[in-house]
């Protein structure tokens, strides 16, 4: 039975990314998302040799065995899609959501881009229809994760916490009340990472 | 070597505890500190017999052993001391941070009130002198915690993360920058124990 996974890296004080991608949102990006940069799992998504394997690695080889289609948002998108460049680190389906629809964008690697202008229900559900028995992956931006979670569209939540208070940026979770059960917490070196089911 | 640890209750949203005490400030306070109350530890320390011995409780019990003094804000001390009784449950030395002077109130069974006027760090600093090789516990409120971090007086924090998203109430951080590191995980039934070292 496929899963609908939000699963996303956040500091001790509940940041997930930066307001602004400027120069110190840049910095925040950085201090957030900045554990999975030498893993060696991380790295081969993204093409490249080499990397640590570590703790941190294993989870993050894990997740990526685990899910199949994503949901993403369009500021996520757009912010990305000049950087995922002709093979990007997916290998899997992804699905917009957006006001803007526009054609599907296949690309290498297994990767095709699909625009939904009928709003995160619809999104996942297309996610679902195709994800082969694996799980659905909600990992960006923050509002897909918070429309996700109010729409009751979410069986578990994935926090990489890690150890920073960065005291400014974009909260993940700011308002509604979800109540969880924890059914794994990792030891990671760059964050602790903790699997909760949505009750 | 003393060291100062802040160690407080939060939900995965951030949240350490509601706005008021009215009846939602309550239920609040309930879904975010309601993990200790049924631990054999907990209520051991509150002089009540019976409970749950799990791994939340030995927790509480390895935390209790290891803190002597306690500083604590004048909010938290307003609101608990009509409860806390003539043998509270600190059972050691508990200076109280207030704009407000007045004696040292002395009360059974290890605990006294020391009420210091001259600020955060010359409270520590008192609790540092009485803690006969124990260390010092920063337990709340917020506002205690925050000022304690922001003047580089903590060595370590502790955080009992409870799996809920609670969607109001005030954040145990809200500004400013520190890093930390992970030095101990431990999952237990009610919440997930977390304990950083301040870098």
């Amino acid at each position: 039975m496929t899963k609908v996974v939000v699963a996303m890296s956040m500091s001790l004080d509940g940041i997930a990314g930066p307001e602004a991608a400027d120069a110190d949102g840049m910095a925040l990006f950085t201090a957030i998302l900045g554990w999975q940069f030498p893993l060696r799992s991380w790295r081969q998504e993204q093409g490249m040799d080499g990397g640590e394997d570590s703790v941190d690695s294993r989870v993050w080889a894990d997740n990526f065995a685990r899910f199949g289609p994503q949901v993403i948002g369009r500021t996520m998108f757009d912010f990305g899609y000049p950087n995922w460049g002709e093979n990007p680190p997916f290998h899997a389906p992804v699905f917009v959501v957006t006001h803007r629809g526009q054609d599907r964008i296949p690309k290498s690697g297994g990767t095709s881009y699909t625009f939904v202008t009928s709003g995160i229900a619809a999104a996942v559900e297309q996610a679902r229809a195709v994800a082969d028995g694996k799980d659905v992956l909600l990992a960006g931006g923050v509002s897909i994760a918070r429309q996700a979670l109010a729409a009751g569209l979410v069986d578990e939540v994935v926090l990489h916490v890690v150890p920073k208070l960065v005291g400014r940026g974009v909260r993940l979770f700011d308002g509604g009340e979800v109540d969880l059960r924890c059914v794994e917490s990792i030891e990671g070196e760059g964050a602790v990472h903790l699997r909760y089911e949505v009750r």
